[in-house]
């Protein structure tokens, strides 16, 4: 069967999440009803994460096997199209004709996620449910300084959620960048694969180390202690975006919020 | 009475505009009535621009006038409490107090705008309802070359709406500037004060002059024939932001989405 690649954004807030789900929206789902309104075929669609809800996605990608070849952008304008009519918050950017041994999860080298933070007194109106609102100001630097007692292979049981499914705690975080811009924080993380809740497990303690109740030194000593209990409060979804997904051979394009991701030579 | 001068953000997706309305929620009415549930004073709040229906706001300018003295910053603590618990998407981002003779509308100097298209195949997720979607690719620079010819102190009948009750049609456009970064195209457009569908009929023009429709020279040609007729169709408001408004010797501060507006020394 013709396999096809997508790249999908979607805003996270009307939905349970990536995931199928039996009782309650999902992105999956959303994406699963659009092409079976349009080729009547029960397809499952598997992502390159799953995202919890309210997390959203710039650079989501998907692969699905449909029954019948398609140009590409056909594909992409008719699902789109499916998407509008049924009022989603999804939207395909990209579609790609792919071989058999490409699989969205599996084949992935890297994931990129960008965590937003606006520090200001005023609740959010325009960024409501777009990032976390945190009323005191923060220290990015000492975020960033915090952040880099992160970066590299380590066991990361302090910054996985008790609900993780994977193996291993092992991951190597190849990227824990914090720059600010006015009253925008952005942290950009960047690994193979990250452990369920991990970035907002991040995001979460490096807030603490912002506003000085952590050193850089107590994130070391969290890291290390290899207890869930060690970590800050779990940041809310809201901030969380699935940047990209980097493959061999497919150079993303530039996209919206994405001005500093650059495609690493490795 | 003590007035106040409040810098205001809002989402105006969910609002029939700035202006209060007997049948309809309005930014206008939401600050009246979190002011009426703080200090049950039936208070006429003040803007520096009315904008129309889904047209969104950066740094809204508004006076008030209390019965009794406020800290500033209380006050703003406070309205944005009333404003969280109504569940609306206005926010104050400062307060300050501020002598009679201040008004938001009539001691303004300069009204800043920004205009947000982006361009691409695929429909808008993230930015549904937040930018001006175009499926077809715009040279910005042919159509900053375009708004070229409308910079300046001109008639703009073609470019106002036949609803616009302004006594006048002669505006001093001080700038109009199209910048692309990405699929997002971003027009800024400064002047004392716009007429009304001003900014939005620009856009629409300024899209056909991308799109190669119009030529910068058949622009000029539009501007001059005086004729509302002459104007491309007008762009919708999902796209439009209230970014500032300057006023003697008031700094403001660089807000969200705002990083190349600068205060000028004049």
């Amino acid at each position: 069967m013709p396999r096809f690649r997508m790249t999908v954004e979607y805003d996270g807030t009307p939905y349970y999440g990536w995931q199928r789900q039996e009782n309650g929206p999902s992105v999956q789902g959303a994406l699963e009803a659009a092409v079976r309104s349009l080729t009547g075929e029960s397809v499952s669609i598997r992502g390159a994460g799953r995202t919890d809800s309210g997390v959203h996605a710039v650079g989501q990608v998907v692969h699905v096997d449909l029954s019948r070849d398609w140009e590409p952008y056909k594909l992409r304008n008719a699902i789109n199209a499916h998407l509008a009519m049924a009022g989603e918050a999804v939207a395909v950017l990209d579609a790609a004709s792919v071989t058999e041994d490409f699989d969205a999860r599996f084949s992935a080298l890297r994931r990129h996620y960008l965590y937003r933070i606006i520090c200001r007194k005023a609740r959010l109106a325009l960024e409501h449910k777009r990032a976390w609102w945190v009323s005191k100001d923060l220290d990015h630097e000492r975020m960033h300084e915090a952040a880099q007692m992160l970066v590299g292979r380590h066991d990361f049981t302090t910054f996985r959620s008790v609900h993780c499914q994977a193996n291993s705690p092992v991951r190597t975080l190849a990227r824990l960048d914090v720059t600010r811009n006015g009253d925008l924080i952005e942290i950009r993380a960047t690994a193979q694969s990250f452990l369920h809740n991990q970035i907002r497990s991040f995001a979460g303690t490096l807030k603490l180390a912002g506003e000085g109740t952590m050193t850089p030194e107590d994130v070391r000593a969290a890291l290390e202690a290899r207890d869930r209990k060690a970590c800050g409060p779990v940041a809310p979804p809201d901030g969380l975006y699935f940047m990209q997904v980097d493959y061999p051979d497919v150079i993303p394009p530039r996209r919206h919020l994405e001005p500093e991701v650059t495609q690493d030579a490795d």
